[in-house]
This record gives C-alpha cells, structure tokens and sequence, in this order.
C-alpha cells in the first residue's frame, strides 16, 4: 500500500532534517528550505527540540513558519515552544481563522502572554472571527484575500497584487472594492496577467461574483456555495463591505466534518470524533450510551407487546424460531430506506411532491423486495419445519405461509416507516438523522412482532385450528 | 432556508436571460456576460431552446462555453445542440478530464460525429486519460496546466505564464520542466509575480514539489495528496515526465464519493447513487436485493438456532418476551462498533498494535455499557414479570438476572465481532463495510440467542428447576 509515498515522505523528511543539522549559515539554510513543501518542513519540524525549533525562526522567518505551522499535528505545541514575541509575530502572518483555532487551543497563560504582542491588525480579526457563532459563515473565514480599488488601472492592480501578497496568499481570485470598502465583484488572476496595459480593470471585473455574507448559516449556503467550485468566495457585513474570504480548503474541510457526523447518527453515535483510536474509553461510552439506553427502554417496550402474544407461542413453539429472521428483515429493510431519506434529506430541501414521490418509491421497494424474500422463505421454512422439525406437511406449510406473509407485510412496512419518520422529524427541524434511528428500531420490531404473531393467531389458530 | 440564496440564482439567472434576449449585437452581448459567473451562465444556459443556445457561440466563444459547460446538469445534452464542429471545438477548449467525461455520455452516433472534429491533440489526451483504468490516478487527472522550461528567465516564465494561460487556467501552481519534459519542481505563482526580474528562476523553484505517478492507485496515495492541501499536484509517467495534475477539485470530487460509499455499505446498499429520487424502481432493487438475500439466508441460519431451544421457551415461554430486547441491543452496539472499525479502518492503514488496541478499548466499551444496561433491564424485567406477568418474586428475579447476564454478555461479544470481524475482512482484501454487516448481523443474533437461551437453560433449568 502507500509505502512508496511514506517512504518519500520519510525520506524527505529526513532530508531535511539533515539539512538543518549540517547547514550553519542561515541564508544558505533560508534557500535549501525554499526547496521544500511546507508540509514536509512541518513533518521534520515535529522532530526537532523546541532549542532546534527555535534556530529555525532566523532563517525561515515569521512568515514563513506561518505557512508551515497550519499543517503540524500540534500546531500550538510547536508555536509555545518560541518566545511570546517570536510566536506573536507568526500569528500576525498568519491565516486570521488559523491563528484565532490555534490560540484557542493555548493555555490561558501562555495565550495571554503571546496575545500582548500581536499586532493590532491581527488581535482585531482574531476578535472579528470570535464574534461570530460556530453556526456562521464569519467563523470560518479568513482575512487572506487580495483587494483591489475599483478605479485602479491594470497597472496599478499588478502593483497592488505584488504588495498585497507578502501578507496574502489567496492571489487566485482578486476582489474589488470602491473607497468605503464596499465589495463590487472580483477579477480571476487569469484575466489580469493577461490584460493589456492600456485595458481599463472594469473590463476584466467580474462585477456579479458570487458572495455570501458574515451572517449567514454555515448549513443553510454551503451546497449553494458548493456550486460554484471556486478557490474562494467574498464574505461581506451587513453593509456590503468585504471582511474576508471562504476558502475552497474550508469549504473541504466541512465537507468532510459534515459527511463524518451523517455517518456517526446512521451508526448511533452522539456525535463525530477526531480520533477513535486515542479517544478515552469514558468518551466513547459517554458517546453511545445515550442512545443505547433509549433503545433498551424501547425494547421493553416491544418485549411488553411480545409478551401480549406469550399463549399463542407457549401454544406454538415453532413460531418462535422465525421471530428472529422477521424482525432482522424488517430492521434491515428499515435501515436502507432511512439511509437513502436521510441522504435525500441532508442533500436538498425537498418539495412535498418529491417527498411524497420518495416514500412511494421505497415503499414499493419494500413491497417487491418483500414479495420475492417472502415466497423463497415460504419454501425454506416449510421445508425446514416438515424435514428437520418433523411436522406434518400441511402444519409446516401452513407456518411456512404465515412466515412469509408477514415477512412481506414487515418489510413493506418498514420501507414506509424508513422513509417517513425522518421525513416528519426533518419537518418539525429535529435532526432526523439522530432521532430517527431509535424510533425506527422499534416501529419495525412492533411492526414484525404484530403482523408475525397477529397473523399467526389469524391463520394458524382462528384458520386453520392447529392447536 | 437558502431562500436568500436560491433567490439571488434565481435573478441572476434571469438576469442573463433577459441580456441575452434583449442584447443583439454580439460584441455587446459577450462584454455583458463577462460580468457574470460562469455557474450562473450555466443555469440561464439551460433554461434557452437549443437555438438561442446556438447564438451564444459566436458572443461567449467556444473557451468561455467550454468554461460554462461543466456547470451543467447534463452537459453533454448542451453540447449536443451544437453543430458537430462547434461541440468539438467547446472540447477542445475543455479540460481533457471532463471533455473525457462528456464524450463517453454522449450516444455513439454524435460521439463519433464531434470527434471527428477534435484536435489531434485533444483526441490525443482524452485517448490516453482514457487509457487509464478507474482506479489510476491518471483518470482523474488533466492537463489544464501551466509548464515553464527550467532554463527560463523570470520575464520568460512569465510571459510563458500569459501565453499559456490562454489554454490553462490552473495557474496558481506552475510547473517546471527539462528539455525532455521531465518534471523538475513547481513555482508558486506567489513567487513568481514577486519575483524581480534579475532573481534566477532557480531560485522560487520548489524541487522536492510532492508529486503522484499515473498510475498509482488512486484509492492508496489520495489521503497522502489530502495531507497537502494543494490546488493541485502534478502526475508523472514512468518516465518521470510531466503528464498532467490533479486538482483540488478532482480531490473534492473523490472524497465525497468515497465517504457516500462508506455511508451506503453500512446501510447495506450496494453501489454509492447519484440521484436516489429519480433512480428508476429497479434499480434500488437491485442494489438492496443481494444483501437481503444474503440476510434471509443467514437469518434462516439462526433460525435453526433459535430452534434448538424451542422446548426451553415451549417450557418457559415469558423468555420470548426479551429475545427481541437482547437481539436488538446486540445488533446496535455491534453497528456502532462496526462504524467506528470501518471508518478508521478507511482513514489509516494500522499496524497489529493499533488494531489490538481498538478491540481491547470496544470490548471495554461494550462491557461497561452492557454492565450498566445490564442494571437497568434486572430491575426493569423482574418488575414486569411479577408485577404485569404475575409471576411469584424469585421467579421474576430469575428472569430478571438471566435477562441482565444475558444482555451484558451479549453486547461484550458484540463489540468484539463488531470489531474483529471487519479488521479480518481487511486483512484479507476483502473490503469490510460491505462484507462485515450481514456476516455481524448473524454473529450478533447467535451470541445473543446463544447466551440468551443457553444461560437460560442453565440457570432457570439445571439451577434454579423453575420448571
């Protein structure tokens, strides 16, 4: 598997170690680092002593290390280790939203120590970024962007682009604004490079580029943003004014946090996780026991419906050893209708048409699915209760339908339940991804129990008088 | 919701409509549209009758469609409005990946008709993209990209920047060949713009740039890509020759794909979908149906089980009441096991110490879990049994005890094969999220039938002689 890449990464990493090993002269280590990723930069970085560490600051310099930084493990472990100075001019050329997570991360002391010597500018967009709530778009931007004055000429753009992107680095995109500050749209890189001199910048302005703005709900735009598959997209205030950027790295990573949490609701866990693997056992439990004990209050229940049907078993036994297969079937088919909804749900907003067309369709394909189990059931359990069991052939046929009927009528059931009960959660907005799965478990166990037992007591007793 | 956003699409797009409509002269119509996001061309393209989309050509050009296509639903089904020469032309300024992509929807007929037309250099691409298998990264990669010669100056890079750029409009990142085009580093076009004139090219070039091979398994280096977070990384042949590069958006693309299909095995639906609404009945029949299948059979499997105790519940028939309880509880903390193994299964490759660990800590898990669930459903259970059922107290308790015992045993082994089970799975290259869940399902039952009936038989039978 990947061997070969680790290996290169190991490699390099190793490379570079050496290099900062042997080089003395800090201008000639500057340029042999130039050489390198600053993810590899950071993976070595993760192997030095703090001292090591902290004879880089020379030769990489501030602004460097602050591109470095964003991709160790432990980003505020290494950053602690520089003097409060040292590390306070990092996070000034620092991404704003980076610098804010990772002083969060510092401990109160050492954050207020390095937070004293940062720059106005920065310490006012660490506190721009805090201000927004988790759920806002202002709380994943960053204040990494180019802006450009609108009655710039192209020359003067250029000019501004190259002194801009010292401190900036998100050059794809360039955006516009006019003397208050007010956004009106955004030049793509491209165009610049390749405008003429004596072109006016209006021309080459993009003057309804796509914006979203601080206050909006990360959920409610990100598909919508999504769309435009750019690098990066302006994120205005309530005034129009351009306060920062969206990069496609943020919109990646919540993306993938967002995809990670569905997974973890479908599954019963509480809520996502970094890291399973060194994720403490309390944790862990902490995370599954909520729902576990739901489930197990709500199996009771079922166990009390069960319990209504005790005779007919006691008078039956047989029955008993298809319960299990019934429930399992109805569990399973209740399980893929809920994923497929909870997808569709998480997906799009849908009209009620739509919604009304999804549940018809998984009810239909919990209809045939159940047909076609149903009649191979017929087959298996009769002949499993005539040959194995030594019943007679009529009794055992007689079971064998009573399983397979109600085989198809829990798994058509179940596909309705599946697919609607998320449906009205979504509805009356609790998240039908955690909600759903208990209550499903147990429609479907009432379901199986019922149409199993019922229609046992139906058929084999009321019907067919076998006892 | 996204009203505030689908509102603003939705005037843009009628924006555009209506400056198309009104717009007759071509030249005009073409500056207006440069104002407008290609996503949103994109949406008024599709609501035009295939003979305004036709009037378009000459106005936004075949570069500019080839840039608005993609954003499509059904791009080939625009493509084909145009006149065979026209369409091949939009390709050819297309990205080979997605040109690929277009052509091979298209029907035969057409397919052949526009390729007549392509470039010698286009057919040339999209026949060796083509000559990838789907698990190559060479697949997915394009070469929209920029090359500079490694002997330019930095005016020459630049001016080969703007030439090229005509063509590809990956410019964040430029790459550095030799004269017989092999890959020799990248320039962030950061440093290139900065750069003076008089610094040597040499100097900004990043020599150990990260880098992916054709055919590399796309599934194998794609967490190692992740880890750099680049725009885009270049994909080399045997040769070491710059062939193309991926970009983030090919990565974005792959991962939501790859974390749907992780989502769909644990729901036990076949194949990941991209539109579960309009998918046609048969299909998510299809996909559902082999799982089903598979479950019925090992369901019938435990059914057998289950009769081997059909005297024991014959005799003691209040047991039927919890064998759903149980069952259920072990199937749930074995998914919830199953989703942790699977997803970290996904993430990393992990060495026997890893693995040992993470068993160890979900039989810890489910242990502590069972214990307490264990608790509640003693006290819960007598109390049914005596009070609801009017069993004598000892009796009740007995069942309340072998409840309990029966339940914590039942999801400590769960865990275990929730656990297990999907890690053997791996080994064997067999991919765990399809093959664990009905195999586990099964597991989960028969511990849970075993112990279950089986602790039954030996304490309310041989100990306690309730019957």
């Amino acid at each position: 598997m990947m061997r070969r890449h680790e290996f290169i990464n190991e490699a390099v990493a190793a490379e570079i170690l050496a290099l900062i090993h042997q080089t003395a002269d800090p201008a000639v280590l500057a340029e042999r680092l130039n050489d390198y990723h600053d993810y590899d930069i950071a993976q070595a970085l993760e192997q030095l002593t703090p001292e090591e560490r902290l004879g880089l600051f020379l030769p990489l310099g501030a602004l460097r290390l602050a591109e470095i930084l964003p991709y160790c493990d432990e980003p505020e472990q290494v950053l602690a280790g520089f003097p409060a100075d040292k590390a306070a001019a990092i996070l000034d050329s620092m991404d704003s939203d980076e610098a804010a997570e990772i002083l969060e991360e510092l401990p109160e002391e050492t954050r207020r120590l390095i937070a004293g010597h940062l720059s106005e500018e920065t310490s006012g967009e660490i506190r721009m970024i805090a201000s927004y709530t988790d759920d806002e778009i202002g709380s994943m931007m960053t204040t990494n962007y180019i802006a450009i004055p609108q009655t710039a000429s192209v020359k003067e753009a250029m000019r501004e682009l190259i002194r801009q992107s010292a401190e900036n680095d998100n050059i794809s995109t360039l955006y516009v604004i006019d003397d208050q500050g007010l956004y009106c749209g955004a030049i793509d890189l491209k165009d610049l490079i390749r405008a003429r001199d004596y072109t006016s910048l209006d021309k080459i302005i993009v003057h309804s580029y796509p914006f979203v703005h601080d206050h909006d709900q990360i959920e409610e735009c990100m598909d919508w943003i999504s769309d435009y598959e750019e690098d990066s997209l302006p994120v205005l205030n309530a005034a129009d004014q351009l306060v920062g950027v969206l990069t496609v790295q943020d919109i990646m990573d919540y993306r993938e946090e967002e995809s990670r949490e569905v997974y973890n609701k479908l599954a019963g866990i509480s809520e996502g996780t970094d890291d399973d693997l060194d994720e403490p056992l309390l944790l862990s439990m902490k995370k599954r026991l909520p729902w576990l004990v739901i489930l197990l209050f709500l199996g009771m229940f079922v166990s009390s419906v069960v319990g209504m049907f005790e005779q007919i078993v006691a008078q039956i036994a047989i029955l008993i050893c298809f319960q299990s297969l019934i429930l399992d079937m109805a569990g399973n088919v209740g399980t893929q209708s809920l994923a497929v909804t909870i997808r569709v749900l998480t997906d799009e907003a849908l009209p009620m048409s739509e919604k009304l067309h999804l549940i018809s369709k998984e009810v239909r394909v919990g209809l045939t699915n159940g047909t076609l189990l149903g009649v191979i059931a017929f087959g298996v359990v009769t002949f499993y209760t005539m040959v194995l069991k030594h019943y007679p052939l009529p009794y055992s046929m007689a079971v064998g339908a009573c399983v397979a009927i109600a085989l198809m009528l829990a798994m058509t059931i179940s596909s309705f339940a599946g697919t609607a009960i998320p449906m009205v959660f979504d509805k009356f907005g609790v998240d039908p991804a955690v909600a759903s799965g208990p209550l499903i478990t147990t429609v479907n166990d009432l379901v199986a129990v019922i149409s199993y037992y019922g229609l046992a007591w139906l058929m084999l007793i009321q019907v067919f008088h076998l006892v």
